[in-house]
């Protein structure tokens, strides 16, 4: 995987748009990007300065015997202040962000994180747990009026692996750890978290864990929430420790409650995740569909069947050319297996054979290889994994750039992606005046259905992009939740996915999970606004 | 599956017993038992008679309005005293069950649950949701003094699947089907829910998912929780209804607080179930072992490959020897393949090598076959269903039976099932004055664990076996504590697991849980004792 062996440096991060500074697209590649949109800005806008944000004096300050575990300083400040939506780096890029912290705390132990609540719900002090800040629906940004003070708390220096039990496969892990050094703790024991979501370098296990992200695998166990062995989580009433269990049916869940609280019940610093062995053997192909809909049969054969893809990917035409997997106007179905024992061939050979029988036309033969192909596949990996960084040059050029993503159940999901593609695309144009791109692949795909992720770039309101996003956001949520798809389903809810999340969640649901808030946080200080309100 | 073709004729069910009155054992067969276990009675205890039992008159009576949904008989209200643990058969043939529901009710739609729920709020009467009956674990049972009156809430009136999805392989079912009406109304389908518990006969999809039962499969996708696509759950405070999504990274799961619930939050009348297509191939074999040891590495090495047996059940040389599958001391590991799509031959070789390199034995070479064989692991299958029965005929004959069941990490897993074997079964010895037999089983396994299941028999003190009973279950529920083994893997927690899962239970979680029932159920009249008080 090339997201496991990218060099970890002494590179700097962007404070204000994706992943490392020195990765952001230069001014070039901007006009580049810019030409491929009709009505963005004839120049990128100027990268923004910390020093150019007015940064007020903090409005609290923490006692001494908590002070080296906190910074005031401005950099960090600014760069805590939000998440990395396409929201987030626009409002960046103006010169507007979100609500600047007052103080950042890098907890090293539990009893920090236990100390800072305490500290802060006697100030009165809202606290944003903060993995590697990556959010696109705005999670770690505090909007409101009620709090005296703002605390991001960075879990990111509880980043230890303390255990690895091999007979079991799993290992006990600190919650701010960020994939890349997991992945780098764990490979000589051989095993990995097989974890490997977009934001892979940039995000954190609390943060998958608080989120129930979703990885890169296609089927089978992909979400965070099956990894799951044990959760430590600390909360304002006292810190909740499961225990290590393969499985139980002893009561609900505990840690499902935990899993996609997106920090407003209590501070994961600590899980047991059940790991796998590297596998060993691997194979991949690509397979082109004429017809969109006779690919979205094949994928759905697939993943009836027991051949359990890795990688199940389906490209839709746009999705396909935009990155440089194929310029053909045919969708690209990647397909990927692996074991770590027995080779996959065989079992390619089959899943070859079943999208032929739906009309796809597989490019050449599979080899059983360790490295991604130099080809359709490859192409797709690669951008894949630069997409984010094409959004932050794309919003310097005025183009808004919104990626939703949803899952619902097979006998719905084309009326769903035709639903998105016509009603978003007119909001698009109608906003902007000019035709948007609205791109869609499938991520992950289940026997019952599949989740398909929407790529939208529209250009041509440039000083209102914020507000065409807003737009564009709310009309696709209007869509979702029509066609009854989940508002999210592996980018979590956050606060730009409240006005959906509140319909879609039962209200005796609601009412319990208000219960367990008021129980487990009585001063309604953590992450003030996600998910509900106190 | 021979589970799926017992015939369903107007047989009549055991009011005290497991099951079908008819296939209980008769004297000569409890006789023939008796003399398998020392210190039992010379002659079996009579089958006892409802007309022995002293039912009072109801405390309480329903308006007129929903008098045709409910008996006052004393039949149907001795049948639903009690569950079907060992405790409740001995104390209905020592003539003390229980306390006998002042009525039972037969609700045929949601709004029949709401109405009795809001008429047994208003009249302080205990709701007991009853399915089919078969807890073994106190889970349907009143036991305390609070309220004024206890009904028994019998869903099996509400037994359609009311819709089939093909597309994505899902139905909607109502809550009260038992499992055999399930498979009849999916079979023409050609789908299958695959769920089948050793109570599949005599349990509903509700009971299923209100105690996060476990499937007969050895490994994958095996407890109801899995199969749960969204949920129907009727609370006093509102009716909640998840979306069927094929996932959703929305918050925390709502389903998954209801999934154990064990009828304390609401009733579940309804749910969206994935179905899977009818396995085509199958094969099976069994492999012997000299060293039980040896046997759990080779199980742990097929849990941590990926050839997904469906079975994979390693019986110790005790429970090998009591179920027929073998008599030379040795351990036997029952293994089976499936697939709807290609033949599992190889796979079966592949498990079999496996095994083999862990010291196993295979009986004979395998072959592809749609039934069971008849062999070892036919032997065994028969013996499976056919234990509970066996066990009320030791009852009969004043012998104490205790199963449990539990799950913990591999690397724990050795010295937990010495452990058990050692203390339970001196503390039956010390209890009864005899030797008591004490097998274990693996019914499911994972990557980072197994579920152990222990069935202890133990004769000697006739007239006393309750109290040994609950000796040995505190015994027991202590050693799986301090071995931090679940109080349950698949048997659910109700009444008789109480001590150990209020200590297993992570205190935040004890305390969220008590605000969602304060929250769903203010009256507290749901399911009273069962897993947290009022």
């Amino acid at each position: 995987m090339s997201v496991e062996t990218v060099a970890r440096t002494s590179r700097s991060r962007s404070w204000w748009g994706w992943g490392w500074a020195d990765a952001q697209p230069d001014e070039e590649e901007c006009l580049a990007l810019g030409a491929l949109v009709p009505g963005t800005l004839p120049r990128p806008l100027p990268v923004p300065e910390v020093a150019d944000l007015r940064i007020g004096r903090p409005a609290a300050e923490v006692p001494r015997s908590l002070a080296h575990r906190v910074t005031y300083d401005p950099l960090p400040r600014a760069a805590h202040a939000m998440g990395k939506a396409f929201r987030d780096v626009m409002r960046a890029l103006r010169g507007r962000p979100g609500r600047i912290p007052d103080l950042v705390a890098h907890p090293r132990c539990d009893q920090d994180v236990s100390d800072l609540l305490e500290w802060a719900g006697e100030q009165r002090v809202a606290v944003i747990p903060y993995g590697g800040g990556s959010s696109v629906v705005g999670g770690v940004e505090y909007r409101g009026e009620a709090h005296r003070a703002v605390l991001s708390l960075d879990l990111t220096a509880m980043d230890r692996v303390l255990e690895i039990d091999t007979d079991s496969r799993a290992a006990r892990v600190q919650a701010g750890v960020l994939g890349p050094a997991l992945e780098d703790r764990l490979r000589p024991h051989g095993l990995t978290l097989r974890h490997f979501p977009q934001s892979f370098e940039f995000s954190t296990l609390g943060g998958w864990l608080a989120t129930r992200a979703g990885g890169h695998y296609a089927t089978g166990r992909t979400h965070i929430d099956d990894f799951t062995q044990s959760l430590r989580v600390v909360t304002p009433a006292g810190t909740s420790a499961s225990w290590r269990l393969p499985a139980s049916g002893a009561g609900p869940s505990p840690d499902r409650l935990f899993l996609g609280s997106e920090g407003t019940l209590g501070v994961i610093t600590e899980a047991w995740m059940r790991l796998q062995e590297r596998p060993r053997h691997k194979a991949s192909a690509a397979v082109s569909f004429t017809d969109f809909h006779d690919a979205l049969r094949a994928v759905r054969a697939l993943a009836q069947s027991d051949l359990a893809p890795a990688n199940c990917r389906l490209l839709d035409s746009g999705e396909a050319a935009l990155s440089g997997a194929t310029r053909d106007g045919c969708a690209v179905l990647v397909l990927g297996l692996e074991s770590s024992t027995a080779p996959v061939d065989d079992r390619l050979g089959q899943a070859l054979e079943l999208a032929r029988a739906h009309g796809g036309r597989a490019d050449a033969e599979p080899a059983d290889r360790g490295a991604p192909a130099d080809d359709a596949v490859g192409a797709w990996r690669s951008a894949f994994l630069r997409m984010p960084y094409l959004r932050d040059g794309l919003a310097r050029m005025g183009a808004v750039t919104e990626t939703f993503e949803t899952a619902t159940t097979w006998d719905r999901l084309p009326a769903l992606i035709d639903a998105v593609r016509t009603e978003v695309g007119a909001a698009a144009r109608e906003a902007t005046g000019h035709p948007a791109i609205v791109n869609c692949r499938l991520t992950h795909v289940y026997p019952d259905g599949a989740a398909p992720y929407f790529t939208v770039i529209a250009g041509g309101r440039p000083g209102d992009e914020v507000a065409v996003w807003d737009d564009l956001k709310a009309v696709a949520g209007d869509v979702l939740h029509r066609h009854r798809a989940t508002i999210t389903h592996h980018h979590a809810v956050g606060r730009d996915h409240r006005p959906q999340y509140d319909l879609q969640r039962p209200d005796p649901f609601a009412q319990a999970l208000r219960a367990v808030k008021q129980t487990l946080d009585p001063g309604g200080i953590l992450n003030p606004g996600v998910l509900i309100d106190s």
